[in-house]
């Protein structure tokens, strides 16, 4: 079948073209529906590709297998799904006038040619080159291919790596670096152009917090590295402004850019972030030419403007929501929140919305509070902490953003938070959420609502916090129980008045800003309170010592 | 301070009282706030009970210790929160023209008047009384006060208890079972009036899920068993209808009820529910009297019609609301989802809104789908089963209810779900949730695109399913590859063709009514799509084997 009509014509055999395909074959069971892709390997879990490397998954074919264990191969989409995939095929041009793709088979060269009546762009997206370097041999890579993750693991598996350089700290990067430092025993340096480690993800105060947890691994963290050339020798060696760096194995992730060159060339209309631009039913600027997944642009709920969303779980809702529109179903695709989660050793991090950095760079009046909660009730065994930032709008408060670390559950929250964010929802809204409670579950008031009532006494009664990462530059009272103060000395505090005597002492504090620290945050927020009303200039330090310390 | 005039008095030393005291002194720095309370022990964790009695949790004094370990008495509220608490003080009579409480002082028997600006009435619940069934000595008790835990741990600690007879699977029924038979090796009945345990929270196949771990960890579950009476001579008789039960030990928990006659003497206003009738400023009837905790009515998010939710969680923001409103703020309480979680051995079991058989009995055209999902990537290790029932209604779309049934996480799910419920929402709204997504945490597509995917098929496409508690009532194809069918042989499957087959020897397949197997649902549903284009009568078991067999 070099050549054919297809009701359904969908360039690129991931998430979102298989998806379309499979959700229009669910709604028409006799169309004929051809997808092709240049690669061979297709319906790759690419997310899974750090825990092959570092063989938490054995078989690196795991990732193209459905959960009963058939490989989704072109004989699968055919048997079970009644879908023609062409593997090695490579679409070379699209005629939006004539509804027709050029393409070539890879194998031997010949030309192919199919129409369509609806054509589906799922391109996906590229990893970002950097000016200078190359990367593509065994020892320089991407983590991009399920080949990227065999050569990777072999090298591990005959012994040739002991060194690893890690470039980009995003969440790839944090993966990757817990691959070969984990399982591998590789010593590794996780390297970054940025002044923190997953930026855009988290914020600084936030993002140290997983750095503490890869430098407790022996992971070695360099901040403000970009780097400007990798040579291959003997060994690989990736100059950095500090020097140059010498190591078995550099894997490189700096990010990914969309795949549009093939739109661009049909004159169908690309945005200024370079994706394909696409209206809330996946349509392209041209006639029954459909996009989705990593090659698309979207439209961030907190800004409203275009972003790019390079994320499996948005490629899937979107394949299904152009089927339904090619057969006349009212579906949708929204604004994104940009829901991201990442496992870092022990240590969970999550994240929606626009992070405080980002949101004050987009023009936004933002501001933060944070807070320290358990994830049970407290008289639970074996409770964790998390750390959470909770960023709104000043005036409006409206939400912008979540972001919550710890070593156990990060998910619930930052989903929860995103349904109230995508409806633009405040931050008052966060009261009415309705929460599962049992005490091996939960407490009985939710991280959200402690953290909502920290934002609204801040915009309403001037509750004001010292962030985790902000400096103390105030007189610095401690709070806490001697039992407490003991057993985890602050240096930062300047004297020590339990709690249960301030009101009686108060009289000793200096005049002066001042700074009340307790444990975890609730108890100086409550001094504040008091305190406050009857002098200026106090704040309390968000969190308490566990968040200032990163005791996780 | 026998007498004294408040500017808030408090009813009800716990969760909402408590809380609206705590707000308040937050609000009001000079104000003079009084809680009183007939019992010694106050502010505290009843959920946490069963944790107690099972030893989880060694010092029952846990349930009333702050976070930092400081035991929540009048004195920690007087020099903490600057709140004047009674103890040993019991309420007789509200007069709400003259702005007073008349009560008691236990110890001594000498009566004492307040008088208030505003009052909050956190009055609690009282257990349940069954007719004829005294309830109240050492070895028959409820599960309400530290003082039950403490006495059934030194019974069980004396090596008094061999036996147990928990009445009552709701949700405290079900801890305490574990609770006796997992710590203390106890040989546990649990006695239940229903034909299903946890009734209310789950339908009786999502029940039938939880009622398989608990016998498989050798508790004996009694359905369909009332109890008449409950005698003690040497030992504790607990009689049913199928005859008498000897045990050592009864433990009774059958619900609980508005503590409401000190309202209904003071002329407030009561509902048929028997709850305290309020507004969603938890006013009250009479003027600034306020309400909140287990004592009132609320009002469901479902039915819009008033119900009963005696849960810690909703007492502490309705706590706070009272708080807001009586001092301008304004704070709403809405109606509620009911939200509930709770563990039960190595299952845990969370619910919202409401099931399929309370919807029907209030009227709901309700109709359900059924699913099973991973709580992760399926190629990532440890993947745990989750089983999910999602109630909706019938042409409108409506949410209704979501029930799910885990060895892993399962509040998430519910959170999100009661999110987007207890705004109405509708079943199209789940496909715009966004979800954080990595392969240790999730699939890329959430169970609850899913689920609001079968929803739709069925409503839209009328792709049908059978229950797991439905009875199979026609030709049975097993469609799953060889290997599973082999691993876990189902005998209600009359016929095996895989389903790369399928298409091909569709002509095998007898004419009448078809119900298609396969592991967990989604490929027996894809089938039905076709093959009931082609031919009606076709079904899919729904959940698949794994949820028919109940194996989580």
């Amino acid at each position: 079948m070099n050549s054919a009509h297809a009701d359904l014509l969908v360039l690129g055999a991931s998430a979102a073209g298989l998806k379309c395909a499979a959700r229009y074959r669910r709604l028409c069971p006799d169309a004929l529906i051809v997808v092709i892709d240049c690669t061979r390997e297709i319906s790759v879990g690419a997310c899974g590709l750090p825990y092959v490397v570092s063989g938490d998954i054995d078989d690196p074919d795991a990732l193209r297998e459905t959960a009963f264990d058939a490989l989704r191969d072109e004989d699968f989409f055919r048997e079970y799904k009644g879908i023609e995939v062409r593997t090695g095929v490579r679409a070379d041009a699209v005629d939006t006038g004539a509804r027709t793709v050029a393409a070539t088979v890879l194998a031997d060269g010949t030309q192919a040619s199919f129409s369509y009546e609806r054509l589906m762009l799922a391109l996906g997206a590229a990893p970002k080159v950097l000016p200078g370097v190359v990367v593509g041999s065994d020892r320089v890579r991407f983590v991009k291919t399920i080949e990227d993750a065999r050569v990777m693991r072999g090298l591990l598996e005959r012994g040739k790596v002991d060194t690893v350089g890690v470039v980009g700290a995003g969440f790839i990067g944090c993966e990757m670096a817990e691959a070969f430092g984990s399982m591998w025993g590789c010593s590794v340096k996780l390297i970054e152009a940025a002044d923190q480690i997953l930026p855009g993800m988290l914020d600084a105060d936030m993002a140290s917090v997983v750095q503490k947890e890869l430098e407790s691994k022996s992971v070695q963290v360099l901040l403000r590295s970009p780097i400007t050339r990798i040579d291959e020798g003997d060994a690989v060696t990736i100059h950095v402004a500090d020097g140059p760096i010498t190591v078995d194995l550099a894997a490189v992730g700096v990010g990914v850019t969309p795949q549009a060159k093939l739109a661009v060339d049909a004159g169908i209309a690309v945005g200024s972030l370079g994706g394909i631009v696409v209206d809330e039913h996946m349509r392209t600027s041209a006639p029954d030419v459909y996009a989705a997944g990593d090659c698309v642009e979207c439209r961030s709920a907190v800004t409203g403007k275009p972003t790019l969303a390079a994320l499996g779980s948005l490629a899937n809702r979107q394949g299904r929501v152009a089927a339904d529109h090619m057969v006349g179903k009212a579906s949708r695709f929204g604004p994104v929140a940009r829901s991201t989660v990442v496992k870092v050793f022990d240590v969970n991090a999550a994240a929606t919305g626009m992070t405080h950095a980002d949101a004050v760079r987009a023009g936004i009046d933002a501001r933060s509070v944070w807070g320290t909660f358990g994830d049970r009730a407290h008289y639970y065994p074996e409770e964790r902490h998390m750390f959470a930032r909770l960023v709104t709008e000043r005036g409006t408060g409206r939400l912008v953003g979540l972001q919550v670390v710890s070593r156990g559950d990060v998910t619930r929250l930052v989903d929860v938070f995103s349904s109230v964010l995508l409806r633009g929802g405040r931050v008052e809204d966060l009261l009415d959420l309705e929460f599962a409670y049992a005490p091996p579950f939960a407490s009985a008031l939710d991280p959200l609502h402690h953290l909502a009532a920290m934002a609204m006494a801040q915009e309403q009664d001037g509750v004001e916090a010292v962030g985790p990462g902000e400096q103390v530059a105030a007189f610095c009272v401690d709070i806490r129980t001697p039992d407490e103060a003991g057993a985890a000395p602050w240096e930062e505090a300047s004297v020590h008045v339990p709690m249960g005597e301030l009101r009686a002492r108060v009289g000793e504090l200096p005049e002066g800003d001042l700074a009340i620290l307790c444990e975890k945050g609730p108890r100086s927020m409550d001094v504040v309170r008091w305190l406050g009303a009857k002098r200026g200039g106090v704040r309390y330090l968000a969190g308490g010592r566990s968040f200032r310390a990163k005791d996780l």
